[in-house]
């Protein structure tokens, strides 16, 4: 079939919207109808070409939502009709990671997915003959779209595709790493560093999990409202502290954070995000993705006196079983997505959706087929 | 009273055996005939001048059992004739860090101890009219000494000094850092970097735990047959891998070390020992005190895609509810310490102690009185 997409042809260079065409669903896979797509910072580093796994050309975009339309041979929980978000983690329910309960990081389709690949090692995109690749095993940035069943959550059919797309990557990452990663408890002390999309998605979690002071640290003052509206008690802007931020922190929280969460990226921050956690049981969770080679560092004494430095990835979330309770979440009005989303755009003018992510003026752009 | 001493009268120097005055017990204080005490490496770090914190001249040594003499007024817990363990780090039972499950770091009596002297701002000890000071709360290498009541472990009376000495710091920091710390479960992967007192100790707690692989790292090739001794079931030797020990050991594991454990101090292998642990859930935990202003570094995609990087002191002990079941454990077979106890000697050979320590001919060196 054909279907229309934003098609990646080279790093650096703006989406190209193209006629390109589908293979339907072959066996364990889904054709799905995409509804809409959030355009996150991760499709952006992608295809500015810093991503050294980055290939091209490729149709990227990896936070959608949408209808199933098909399915091919053996697929056994999803039926046309199906609401679902497509996930780029996938959950097999088989592999040794998906049985461990300690990680969501299941590795079933990882080496292929990683290719731009399905599984069986072909991609069901081309144009003109060629194959144009798959990205993070999404491609939301098309209409229509085959992923494997283990990489779809079936999600509720009330839920407005518009928003829960935001599901599929920025909620569940900020939400998660609270509720699944860090497992936050009530009456903790969080601080937060970095107030984008996933800060405050981190801070409603914290909220809804009942934590006690929620402080957002962003050099951007204008974030300070925003980050009142989703449950941050304190505001520090590190550009009017008076010393160090480290200090200014464990002072703020009378000792410490119980739980730290970095969402920027920064090796920096990533550093103040764990010396501000509490001696003795303070745990700080990189959520940003840091540049390549990049390093952090600490003194060992910060872990030796009870400090743990953890990561997560896709919140921690095992999708299948996960994004559908966090759309419920949305749906029973316990966390807000619908102001996170600043601007909506028709595939059209994904490009300029970009351009307001780069220019800090969105939040979160989301594409509406 | 009088009693015999140790002195550590400057940083480099040998210690000095002499007679010292030693106050009685003030409220909530006891006076303790210490019967044996250990040599650690932490004691010849503080003489040695290379810990920014040592005090001069003190009494070393924080490895001791012995006998109450004598309470103070108010003390309820210990009476004349107990068994005792000094700690290091004591249980008050009533702090802020007490009060929470995830620590051990009991703080009531924090800056005293570390400024040398009782929690009244005073020392017990003296030499012609001027003060000497404590060390680590304990001063153990005095054949009596003054300790808070929260800084003594009641143990039972059939357990001989000469041994159980060793749980007051090394013992419990290696087994407490498996049992409390990293909580392994049967059937974990565990690596062991450096298998001196410490990470001998580790491999006997992941034993006794049920630890599947024990691999233990260390450049002495002698280390090998200790270490079987106490439960390892693999070697490697760093200096007859070709490549990457990393690469090794995850390849040896199966995918990564379910827990790591470094223990030397060096900030290399406490890279390496975050690295080896398995994507996903690996938690590499830091024993090993590193050198002043010394760093670790990693790339933070290590945690992100699941790594957990912790440390440890006193093994997560709470030393007034822990020690007695560590020296229980020890009085029912089920760890040993007297293999580990490769030297005894009396208080005037102390120093030849130290000797052994520095040359690596001990694991651990006791001083009987």
């Amino acid at each position: 079939m054909k279907t229309r997409a934003a098609v990646a042809f080279a790093a650096g260079k703006p989406l190209e919207i193209c006629d390109v065409d589908l293979e339907g669903p072959k066996e364990g896979e889904v054709l799905v109808e995409v509804k809409a797509t959030g355009i996150c910072h991760t499709d952006a580093f992608t295809l500015s070409g810093g991503d050294p796994e980055g290939i091209f050309p490729s149709i990227l975009g990896h936070e959608g939502a949408g209808v199933v339309v098909d399915v091919g041979p053996g697929v056994k929980t999803l039926k046309k009709g199906d609401h679902v978000i497509p996930l780029y983690t996938p959950e097999c329910r088989e592999c040794e990671y998906c049985l461990n309960p300690k990680t969501n990081l299941c590795q079933k389709i990882r080496v292929t997915q990683g290719q731009g690949l399905m599984p069986d090692g072909s991609s069901r995109f081309s144009l003109d003959g060629k194959p144009l690749f798959h990205y993070m095993g999404c491609s939301t940035f098309a209409n229509h779209t085959v992923l494997p069943e283990i990489a779809l959550a079936k999600v509720r059919q009330d839920a407005p595709f518009d928003k829960i797309c935001y599901i599929g990557c920025g909620v569940t990452t900020g939400i998660g790493a609270v509720v699944n990663t860090a497992k936050v408890e009530p009456g903790s002390n969080v601080v937060v560093f970095g107030l984008g999309g996933i800060g405050l998605n981190v801070i409603q979690g914290a909220k809804m999990v009942g934590a006690n002071m929620i402080v957002g640290v962003d050099l951007n003052p204008a974030r300070k409202a925003l980050g009142e509206q989703f449950g941050m008690t304190h505001f520090v802007n590190p550009k009017e502290i008076d010393g160090d931020i480290v200090g200014h922190l464990v002072e703020l929280t009378g000792g410490g954070a119980d739980y730290s969460f970095e969402c920027i990226g920064n090796v920096t921050t990533m550093r103040q995000a764990l010396e501000c956690a509490h001696k003795g049981w303070g745990e700080s969770i990189i959520i940003g993705v840091a540049g390549a080679g990049q390093e952090i560092s600490t003194r060992p004494f910060q872990l030796v006196t009870g400090r743990s430095w953890r990561g997560t990835a896709f919140g921690g979330a095992r999708g299948r079983t996960d994004v559908p309770k966090i759309v419920d979440w949305y749906m029973d009005g316990k966390i807000d997505i619908d102001s996170l989303i600043t601007h909506t755009m028709p595939l059209d003018e994904i490009n300029e959706g970009f351009h307001l992510m780069h220019e800090g003026k969105s939040i979160r752009s989301v594409v509406v087929y």
